[in-house]
């Protein structure tokens, strides 16, 4: 089943809309944060009457398994150029996730531009590490996603000094094309940057992942993303996130604030 | 007024709280977003029921001016360590503000630390630049905060080569102690990073705003704060911030998304 197909939402009365978690979207047994804001955010652009998100929050309540979901929204404010969403994406027994978030179109912009940094340096996608799905490890969400890694980020691989740094490339499986709802989805389709550190803590549950998309990606080709972590202290770390596209625009920044597990943090 | 006699707010039936947005904390007639968090933010924490934000996020849906205010809230879960909350923040005609946040107890942690960064390096406080109100520029909210810049952060005191970073200290007037509330006013409370470069644009209004509060900072002395943009594009721009304390912990960061003024886009 397709991305486009696994986050699709229907209207069913008033502000709610329903949908369904898929199978196969999940590390571990939880579906994926990116995958859960993706779906959310498709009914709340058609709640907003606009085409992408701009800047979306996501507040994660309780693990999803896969089933019949809703999504609550509350339009909070329609103006010129963007509209307001509040929502929660609901399954039978409990909310799942939280989400504010203002939607507009994003159209290619002759605006003033400044950049203090470039795209990640990759090398190309044939000489990096692709990431396979097996049936627990790396988990099945790969066969929905096609990651491949900077060499000198993979652990086992480089011998380079660990830092919590990890680059590579994205795309959807099977050539789908990429929206801005995907790139949700690659925001957080990584393994966590502090995996790459010599005592990588094993699981570390998001608390509240945001993204800004500043541009709708070419539809065909590989996106370049960097995550880093700078910070972690008070049992919390951040994540910062950045995605480019084939031609070398910046699409989205992330961040988002992630728990220490508490067996690791003493 | 004290910062916490001006964000006070008081329980009027079911999840509705009220207060006021008191005069002097505007910049150019509309109220700094950080002040309309941290008043937002006090009636959340009393519904959750914890004392301190620990992510919070703040979409700006129109300017505010002095008067009442009521909170409208929304407890989505209470779990053992936090609790999240939706919010809006009404005056008589609108919403002026919708905000997601989790608030717990953050509490001094032996967790496991890493840094990849430290404070911003700062002359000491009586030897940086303190920003004095003025009727209209700077405005009069610096009546009630103490903004100190660093001196190469003030283009018209350096030559040094302009870039988007704004560093300096922050804390309340009249020795008012710091609470968590108090720093999601830091993180709003200096001139945009991008007045630091050779053509800033007059006025670029939030989107949205995200704190992650990582610690409580000790009640009194200065904080030390730096504010970078990366990346101008779009229509759109991000600023981010870091707090630290007078003992050096890092006490937030902060994100947000503010439009480049359509004027200046060309």
């Amino acid at each position: 089943m397709s991305f486009a197909s696994a986050t699709a939402v229907g209207h069913v009365l008033g502000d709610v809309y329903q949908g369904a978690v898929e199978p196969g979207w999940d590390i571990l047994g939880a579906t994926n944060g990116g995958y859960l804001m993706a779906l959310s955010a498709r009914a709340m652009a058609q709640v907003a009457e606009r085409p992408n998100p701009v800047t979306i929050t996501a507040h994660f309540l309780n693990p999803a398994g896969p089933g019949p979901v809703t999504i609550d929204t509350n339009l909070l404010k329609t103006g010129k150029r963007f509209a307001t969403v509040q929502a929660r994406l609901n399954d039978p027994q409990h909310s799942l996730v939280a989400l504010q978030g203002t939607f507009g179109d994003l159209q290619p912009s002759s605006a003033l531009k400044r950049f203090e940094a470039g795209p990640p340096e990759l090398p190309p996608p044939e000489e990096c590490v692709g990431v396979e799905p097996a049936d627990t490890f790396p988990p099945p969400i790969f066969a929905k996603i096609e990651v491949r890694l900077h060499p000198d980020d993979v652990p086992l691989l480089s011998d380079s000094p660990r830092q919590p740094r990890i680059r590579g490339w994205f795309r959807l499986r099977n050539g789908e094309p990429i929206d801005t709802f995907a790139v949700l989805l690659a925001v957080d389709g990584f393994p966590p940057a502090i995996f790459n550190t010599d005592q990588p803590p094993a699981w570390t549950p998001t608390v509240e992942l945001t993204a800004h998309v500043r541009a709708v990606p070419v539809r065909d080709g590989w996106l370049a993303c960097a995550f880093t972590t700078r910070f972690i202290t008070g049992g919390f770390l951040e994540e910062d996130g950045e995605v480019w596209d084939a031609t070398g625009r910046l699409i989205a920044q992330s961040r988002q604030l992630a728990l220490v597990p508490r067996r690791l943090r003493k």
